[in-house]
């Protein structure tokens, strides 16, 4: 009712259309959130049971779909974890043959966070529509990354986190399809049209709004430059450093990801010696470090334990250079060198070859 | 497990290491979330039901504990609603005398939004931590404004938000008293030791971290300050505008917080007048803004529906002058005489006086 709130809701609203007009969508299909997480965990929990309460995802989903699968399994659940192949790819035909009378949800994601592996979204899709089960996509990884259009690609519900596509951490936004109904997760006041209630975070909105036009305007030509670095990448590491793996599809990857195994040594040691050369990277999944369990993902595309433990995930953004994929690459090579120097399991290798 | 992650990591620390120390609480008691509406919902949805499912609230709760109530009764949780009294005190032997073998949690706000009042928390977290109770209190209003230790007071569950005092829109918290167990609401990865997943809101919680700092630094003079500009609006008020009544407890009550009643007009008319001035006020419930229903606080202190709706709520801060109080009543002034004016209900009035 007065000029700063006023404001503050054309802003939100701008966001709005932001996002909508990135994916393909109306506005009055946008909700903003505060991750990806909640997103997923709204679609999840809010999903209606009036049909049952048989749910279908994949093995390799990020925690906030897995972790979340696992607590409605208690809640009375059924929950079908679809498995992988090697490359990290989901069956659309077992999406298909998984579908039941009581299927009220097939949640799988769009691009794997951990090894880069994008899926058939556009089959699933199609499979879901044609057989009436809501599909729901966890594109946090995706979005900004890969062209997407909700209604091409027939997605019903679509998660994304602004930090992801350079806007600000704390900030997401969820896609409904109209006409599609979700119980509210967070309950309270009437804001985001009376489905989640909060103060909106104003800041973070805008962000993420602003954000998305610029990630997803000329999306080919960017997503081209991430693929020539990453292409250079994983050129160079398989042909000068020997024993690796690279996880995740060779092609159908996100632009600017990279994800390797070395074998003989461990992840964990790789990431130090990078951080002490001013590189930033990641082994197993982000939201899991701190975790000793190897990643869940690299088990399920049939790496062993000792394997998993030795991988390692780059990624590239709009500002890197070659130069810096050529310096990455380098330093790498020292490093791994220098672990496997140092490694008892290597020691044997050697002396083979 | 790289540089520029710990240096974030070390930032979110020390934001916690803030909030612990202004409400007298230990850092490992204190949780990130995106609101005091997600930290409502996370403890309302994840105490432990284990020796029951009953809850004792308030009925002039914030709709994020009132609406999350609701939804509960709907999933076989029961809900004793105590009423306030005309000032809109809960009483402290109400509360005892509802607490019942299964009871497993009272929540009552510190203070009220609309109303200003301030509940005697010290009273009922005695009797709670002496029935063995879980005690909660949603304290977004009164963090920053009032002094507030847990321990003393006994509070085992407290929400905030941060740009209630002063910190960025999206982020809030919640302390848990070590040795009190809540489900995770969020689920998914491991951050905030495992209890809240997302990724975290690192400006948010930097940002909430030294807002909280400065409001509870010196706060009793900040207050007093405040209690001046309130005093002065309130008086002049009283004096110069006939038919008007004051809302909430007159000296317990929020220090910068003004509600009032004018009979025979519209409280939306009022904010629209003084919109055109500049002035920035609310009616009614800020979350609720939007609904055409009266102010379920102002019903439930004995408000009639048309009193209730010719209510306005004034908030000052602490970069509010005492030139710009008395600019505010001149308009109020003005506004309210020009409005009942205009307004039928109030022609009879006039002629009988």
């Amino acid at each position: 009712m007065y000029k700063e709130g006023r404001e503050s809701r054309k802003a939100v609203e701008l966001a709005r259309d932001r996002v909508a007009k990135a994916i393909g969508a109306e506005p009055n299909e946008i909700y903003f959130t505060s991750s990806g997480t909640e997103s997923d965990n709204w679609v999840l929990r809010g999903i209606s049971t009036k049909k049952g309460k048989h749910i279908i995802t994949s093995s390799i989903e990020h925690p906030a779909v897995l972790e979340t699968c696992k607590d409605l399994e208690k809640k009375g659940y059924e929950v079908t974890y679809l498995p992988v192949d090697e490359d990290g790819l989901v069956s659309p035909q077992m999406v298909k043959d998984a579908i039941r009378d009581d299927t009220i949800l097939v949640s799988i994601m769009f691009a794997n966070n951990e090894i880069g592996t994008i899926q058939p979204v556009a089959e699933i899709g199609q499979i879901c529509k044609s057989m009436g089960v809501p599909f729901h996509t966890d594109a946090v990884q995706a979005v900004g990354n890969v062209p997407i259009n909700v209604k091409e690609l027939n997605i019903d519900f679509l998660s994304m986190s602004a930090h992801k596509f350079y806007g600000p951490k704390g900030v997401g936004a969820l896609y409904v399809r109209k006409g599609l109904r979700l119980s509210n997760f967070l309950t309270g006041g009437h804001q985001e049209r009376g489905r989640r209630a909060s103060t909106e975070n104003v800041p973070g909105i805008v962000g993420l709004g602003k954000a998305i036009e610029i990630a997803t305007s000329d999306i080919e030509s960017k997503s081209a430059y991430l693929r020539k670095l990453r292409n250079r990448a994983i050129e160079r590491i398989e042909k000068e450093i020997p024993y690796v793996k690279l996880n995740g599809h060779r092609e159908k990857r996100l632009p600017g990801h990279v994800n390797f195994s070395f074998r003989y040594i461990e992840g964990e040691s790789i990431l130090l010696m990078l951080d002490l050369n001013g590189i930033a990277a990641s082994s197993g999944s982000a939201c899991s470090s701190g975790s000793l369990d190897p990643s869940h993902v690299l088990l399920a595309i049939g790496l062993s334990h000792e394997v998993a433990h030795g991988s390692l995930r780059l990624t590239f953004g709009r500002d890197n250079t070659m130069e810096e994929i050529d310096f990455v690459v380098d330093k790498l090579k020292e490093i791994v060198e220098r672990l496997r120097f140092m490694s008892p399991l290597y020691e044997g290798v050697e002396k083979e070859v």
